[in-house]
């Protein structure tokens, strides 16, 4: 994250200025969390590096029948709509927003963006963030899960490098696992990686292209949305 | 780039604020650039997502003779010292810095690693930054020159996507080209994709696997190199 994320030069960049920042959206992810557990609706934000297959992913859940639940998506992104123009014609009712140069979404966006969407009518939001490991883990966006998308070529040690992403996700799902073949990936490695970073480390590996690691995915959204519905979720 | 990069939020973040942090990195690039211009270095900024293979790029740079340059290194890193680590083991003197929370490197953190590294007896100098396409885009490093690391498994469409990044970048180096008859990738939409973000795109596909494009990457620093000692450089 940047200076003002809550991290920077304190010569530069005052220290109430980042405080503030963060607490405000804090605040608005608190209303965004209340909305979504009002709603039963289970919100998921769903983030990675560029091009490790968020979208992707999106497709093919959508494909398999998205274990039964309504879905829609938001799907943050600096230039362009088309992630969102994807998850359209997958069947998935999505909406873009143009985050113009910010690295990550924030919960005013997510707020702004709930305006425009029927996401009441659905079972599960998915926010897709902004291709980033780094600033979007610090931005609540009122999410009830956190996932992280991790493709097979970034490398074993992406959980040791970008700590914060990884130390709170609810959830990894380590993405193109059909290139494993022809990489020299070190199962073992992520596995320790994961350990030394996560509380619970819990890994689906998955390929859009093959559906491998699809049901699995699956039954957890199922479980995480039942989960989401019983009353003791909703104090 | 995150609220006090320069975007952001005007409710919350102030417009001076954000000026006042580019300015002043501002000013601490050029600093650093007049150390590199006196002492006839290439300083290279190499960005790309995380996992794009900056640091096997080095290591091949190095396996490969450097185009007889003498290469040295600094690494931004989050939490880490392990690409740092591993450019020493390839024989390149490499020095980390660790950013913390930090998204990018900026002007100040290179100055301060400039002080413990002997880089002015190099004839280059690789600032390998935070894996991320987004914010070390607009940090001003110094550099003479911008190298982004795009991997072929991010796909062809992150130059529309990330396009600030691009838009600023020398030389796009096409990574893991080892991986292409595994994927589904179409080079012309890359190309198009460059056209229109770039204003003069300059390709290399390179594999730090099986050495394809070294040689084009290394006649590239050398031309480069030869460049930035020409007294025309140095006003």
């Amino acid at each position: 994250m940047c200076e003002t994320c809550g991290c920077g030069d304190p010569e530069i960049i005052p220290v109430d200025v980042r405080t503030h920042i963060l607490s405000e959206n804090e605040r608005r992810a608190d209303h965004n969390r209340q909305h979504f557990v009002e709603s039963q609706v289970l919100a998921i934000n769903l983030m990675g590096s560029p091009g490790s297959g968020k979208t992707a992913l999106l497709e093919a859940t959508a494909a398999s029948g998205s274990a039964g639940l309504r879905l829609v998506a938001i799907s943050g992104d600096l230039a362009t709509e088309r992630d969102a123009l994807r998850l359209r014609e997958a069947g998935i009712e999505a909406l873009s927003i143009t985050t113009g140069s910010a690295c990550h979404l924030d919960a005013k966006m997510v707020h702004h963006a709930l305006h425009r969407l029927p996401w009441q009518e659905a079972d599960l939001l998915v926010v897709e963030n902004v291709g980033n490991l780094v600033c979007p883990a610090v931005y609540d966006l009122g999410e009830a899960l956190r996932v992280v998308a991790l493709s097979v070529t970034e490398g074993e040690d992406k959980p040791l490098k970008y700590p914060v992403m990884f130390q709170r996700a609810d959830l990894v799902l380590l993405t193109k696992c059909d290139l494993l073949p022809h990489l020299e990936f070190e199962f073992e490695a992520l596995r320790e990686a994961l350990e030394r970073v996560m509380p619970e480390p819990r890994l689906i590996s998955i390929s859009a292209r093959t559906g491998e690691g699809l049901e699995a995915w699956n039954e957890w959204l199922q479980r995480s949305r039942n989960a989401c519905r019983e009353p003791t979720r909703r104090v």
